[in-house]
């Protein structure tokens, strides 16, 4: 079984045993996992870009475990709206990849900051 | 290759070829993460619960875009923190077992809304 | 003084006694802000709509210092920025009058959702 | 009447010609905030610190409108809610002069960033 794929099963099932499906409706699981990113936007507000880059274990502790949580929305989200979560990385890439031709935007901030 | 290990190479290879590295620092992309995780909520801001288990195909559309995107820039973050998302989740479960026993948060908003 | 003359006199000087100043570019706020919003968030992600319209004494506590947190910040961003946010929100009350003419949006989800 | 009545007053007239009250719930203005404070974030998130001191024009003027979105829908999720925000901020200041003296606080990164 793929990563996600095991993932959703294990959430679902996390879910499920806990009769918490009633509260994880799509606006709700969105606005959960809004609130998980906004965790890890926490760690690194008052960072320099350079610090960021070189958390202490304890941070790195904190950031790991923020990452699982958006992780695990995020899935919990493309279960409830029963999206293929893989296949729609793949698409959006293609996507990505006619829209950003290199060599139009290559180092662009410009171009960048409209992506 | 796992699907969340194919997703990081590709994102990996798509910003080295534009020369987007410079602009990929942790801070930055969990300012990009939460950009995309609002693209999401915008969807559903004005929607029911009801109505957002129910989306047109054209939302719907949307939704798997943005969905693609969140993921994308999880895994550059991710990727830029040397973090193993599936080793993280999996850790994560684990403590989350622990943490909501199923006997005595089962059902419960209470429980569930410090969780 | 007005009141968001008042705030940003007190946020200011906050701030500046406390040397947090060097903490405080655009940027940062910016992030600082987004988190602030999203512990407002937390507080209702489970509710319902009507559950959010009649929250008990301690999470409408809650929500009082989140919005006054918000409130902060939006204007400790804006006076680094030097825009004075009186003006800004008269400014674009015009610009939406224009946008959303009574007799087309009236009631209407869907102009709303474009909104 | 001061700047906050004023926008509050505005805000409630605003939506109310609309008939945009039946989705003004506290739950649904909330994810409205936090997408208005994407579109700031959106404005900053591959800036460097020192750039989004000095943005140009344009981008001056894509913040100013974005601030007061974010300024209105605070002001409306206030008034949904009976909160009056000039007093929250007084109350919550009060806390925070208590819960952060200078002489412990002073320019240190580390505790400010349990802010």
């Amino acid at each position: 079984m793929s990563d996600l794929e095991d993932i959703k099963v294990r959430a679902r099932q996390f879910a499920k045993v806990r009769d918490w499906e009633q509260f994880h409706s799509p606006k709700n699981l969105v606005m959960a996992l809004s609130v998980e990113v906004a965790e890890l936007v926490e760690i690194f507000q008052w960072l320099t870009e350079q610090q960021s880059q070189q958390l202490n274990d304890e941070t790195r502790a904190r950031a790991i475990d923020e990452i699982a949580d958006v992780q695990v929305y995020l899935v919990r989200l493309a279960d409830r709206l029963e999206v293929d979560i893989a296949a729609a990385v793949a698409q959006k890439m293609e996507k990505n990849q006619a829209k950003y031709p290199v060599e139009l935007v290559r180092g662009s901030a410009r171009k960048y900051s409209e992506y």
